[in-house]
């Protein structure tokens, strides 16, 4: 806890500088709270909320909660909404938030967002910090185990990595990263593993290491998502990107030092026309295909491809496809990329190789793959799959246009299941594709994960992979060999954190076959040698 | 006047949109003025003081105004410095504001600088508006003259353009265009000119129809500087490009119909990593040798080639240079674009081919080329020149390194001229470069050109272009055959804008030729021939 209180406190510092100039809004009738409470709530809002609706709270995959919007809805609405949720796709918080905050919340989004402050490139130097020098870096695995098999698993609320040996099920290590880290990539080889924390610290991970820890380390951003390490070719393994959400940019990294070298603005005009202050990096992918990272600017409805040959001469090519952009996955040749415009209800393509935006299709509600699924389809060929926010439903489109150009881009089926999820994925030896149900509001279906036959298309079992009341089944990944599937049981209420654990199945017989248990609050796991050679 | 007065009240209005959230200060000892005198002095700050010191007073060019410096300095004196100028290249204002404006904009600078509006694509095309349809566009030129010797004239304060025929001297027609257009650029034949006024209005006027005239009007911007065509292959003519100051942005329009297309903002992150929010575009201008144009971005320092190929998916070079940028032009191989950075007192020189940064050449205080001018040097071979707004000096460096690579981006030499200036000019068929020295706060320099022979490199004359008490000389131009040499008086005190007049002298015996009188302040001039052909 420690770790996340502290981190928290950070925050409502450095969010704080812009503070003294807000004049709290005294006229009758108006909301107003104390300066207190202010604080308070505005680190709530930061961590809990921003995420969908924006610091500035013009919306995006949330909706707009500026002050026109809330004060129509009026005060014991709003908090209804916060405690129960939406059908739209948002949680019911009465379990993570008091009634207190819960008030105090609904008044906060009924005044004036505060503007959070910059974030500058010698401010990013100045919060650089090594632990372990390159030269000083061990040569060869240290603790002989079987580290290619070993998951990397964020313990989400705990501002921790944990480390998880895949053969032996013990956790080798839990690591102090970043508040919240949204994901984790991996270098070329998977021996490091750069995380991006919400707070917007990144640290690079040394698995070689006995017990594997924090080598490098600085902060580029408040607020934060997303990273991604350069794989192609001479610029292998050289630098590391970070997207952040506040201040709208994205910084670049000396890979092997995590010294800060650049920061590029994502601020800018979007695909309608109009200017965007929070134009935020949803997320970023590096492309097996080309010496490039994409960058999804979710407001603006743009992939920035964003050449690291020559960080000098900064190439981007902005590639226009729908608001708002959220997170994507390589088509198996590694030369597509399928991203959620999850607002307009598109997954978007674009081809990364030529640098070019190739596709738009019309999915369910809100579609969110995560780190995405591709399998073979009987009828369609190769197809890729999402899961969405807004609906229990599965859409899968061909993704093959040189073998299957009939069905390329195109929807070829969808699924319903049991309610609105987050994640799914699949692995070339499994016969199923998994799919997790984390944002439908009652207990028992977000607490269960479906699983599908590739063959028939059929959900073959529901599995609930827990019962604790304030419990969340989420994010599913298999092992090196791909006949183990493991789930995470988020345990979100306060004191109930150390509770989560991960369930592992059997891939074949569906059968659980462990518990990994006191793990505070895991969510996404990313299993070594599966990331590295892009399987599932 | 009457446009003139037009243009100011619409941009009092577009800017003033803001200032409804404004609390005006009213603390003891604080800086205070009535709200219709604020109105007013925003207008006249806007006018003549933002281009060089910003919307928000940051500085760039000019020195930050921002209220933290400027309260230290206090009324009295910058009421001096707006009369009587500085050294630093600042003009006197006492000949073009009263002493009740002075005296306003002394107080104005020392409060907290309102933030004008944005303007969207869709406000774009609300005023977008077409006088005379492509189909109905003559097919020849309807007055049976020369107009390749044709002279676009920018008749700065009265918002018009004027045409004036290099062979008869007559003023053919004077248009209306945006107010105080900075710079106006031509179709690849030189039929079409495209102007920018510093309202954002951007024109396109017809030099083939009698008298010419617009033929379509946008608005892209509440304050702009540059515009360009596209000229390269296939997207010859297609695109124009309008480049503001605010919104900090550049919108591409149809090059035909004049419809807006696209918005892409520059706000960014500059070459110190600093976020900057008011990041103008400084200059815009044609690639000859690449699909692009090249947008010089102020304050980022970043030159951004940007590719107008695929506007969909668009292609820009974010090219580290130097802060801050202003205006520059092409070698003679059209490969090398070379322009001031003038802050950092360096022309900066960028391959426009191969989209790379090459090389900075630190010149004397604050070089300003315009146009430019290219010349053979007996010692150093091929060069390019510039004048400087910081001091009375020509300097020219070597730009040819394939044929004298020792002399390559190096200074070549520098002579002293009697002030600091504006504009230099040549043409291959005359033996001397021209320059202006307007920017000397004394009247006799301000109002005299120096002309130098470039084979011994010194000044052989200096030329009194006018005595005109409030009038200075301002831009030389050849005419198509290069035998002559057209300099601007602009007389810029209220009550004698009509007093302006173009002197016209012989190129090769420096003697005064003609006078064409009656021009509301003329400043720039475009000769069709010279710039098609890119010959100076």
């Amino acid at each position: 806890m420690k770790k996340s209180v502290f981190s928290m406190s950070a925050l409502t510092l450095a969010i704080g500088v812009s503070m003294s100039g807000l004049a709290l809004n005294t006229h009758a009738g108006e909301p107003t709270m104390s300066e207190a409470d202010f604080e308070t709530t505005k680190a709530l809002y930061f961590q809990r909320c921003a995420g969908c609706h924006g610091v500035l709270r013009k919306g995006a995959t949330g909706k707009s909660l500026e002050p026109k919007n809330t004060k129509k809805l009026g005060q014991k609405r709003l908090e209804r909404i916060i405690a129960l949720g939406t059908e739209g796709g948002m949680n019911n918080f009465d379990d993570i938030f008091s009634k207190k905050e819960i008030n105090m919340l609904a008044t906060y989004i009924q005044m004036e967002p505060p503007i959070p402050p910059e974030m500058n490139l010698a401010l990013m130097k100045e919060r650089w910090k090594t632990m372990v020098k390159p030269e000083d870096y061990p040569t060869k695995p240290m603790h002989g185990l079987n580290w290619e098999n070993f998951f990397v698993v964020i313990l989400r609320d705990e501002g921790k990595m944990g480390i998880i040996d895949g053969d032996t099920k013990k956790v080798i290590a839990k690591i102090d990263t970043g508040y919240a880290v949204h994901v984790a990539k991996e270098s070329s080889d998977g021996r490091f593993w750069y995380t991006q924390g919400r707070d917007g610290k990144m640290t690079k991970i040394d698995l070689w290491m006995n017990p594997p820890q924090v080598v490098a380390e600085t902060q580029i951003a408040y607020d934060a998502r997303d990273v991604a390490v350069s794989h192609y070719g001479e610029w292998k393994d050289k630098y590391v990107i970070g997207g952040a959400y506040w201040p709208p940019h994205f910084a670049i990294l000396d890979a092997k030092t995590m010294e800060p070298l650049k920061v590029v603005s994502t601020r800018g005009v979007n695909v309608d026309g109009e200017y965007v202050n929070e134009a935020r990096v949803a997320a970023i992918y590096n492309t097996p295909t080309a010496p490039t990272w994409i960058v999804a600017v979710k407001e603006l409805g743009q992939l920035w491809q964003v050449d690291y040959s020559d960080l000098d001469n900064l190439r981007i090519e902005m590639i226009n496809s729908h608001k708002f952009l959220h997170d994507g996955f390589f088509d198996p040749t590694q030369q597509y990329f399928q991203i959620a415009a999850n607002a307009s209800n598109r997954m978007e393509i674009m081809d990364a190789t030529n640098r070019k935006f190739v596709a738009s299709i019309e999915t369910g509600k809100k579609p969110h793959p995560g780190p995405g699924a591709n399998w073979i389809d009987p009828k369609c060929g190769p197809v890729g799959g999402t899961v969405h926010l807004g609906e229990g439903r599965m859409t899968a489109w061909g993704n093959d246009p040189k073998g299957h150009p009939d069905h390329a881009w195109k929807v070829c089926y969808s699924v319903e299941t049991d309610g609105p999820g987050v994640f799914l994925r699949t692995h070339p030896k499994s016969d199923n594709v998994w799919m997790d149900q984390t944002k439908h509001p009652e207990p028992e279906v977000q607490q269960s994960v479906q699983v599908m036959d590739k063959k028939t298309r059929e959900i073959i079992k529901t599995i609930r992979v827990t019962e604790h009341p304030k419990a969340a089944a989420v994010h599913m990944e298999f092992n090196k060999d791909g006949d183990e599937v493991w789930v995470s049981v988020w345990a979100r209420g306060k004191g109930d954190r150390a509770k989560g654990e991960i369930v592992v199945y059997d891939a074949k017989t569906l059968k659980e076959k462990a518990r990994i248990k006191n793990l505070e609050t895991p969510t996404g796991k990313f299993n070594v040698y599966n990331r590295v050679h892009h399987v599932g």
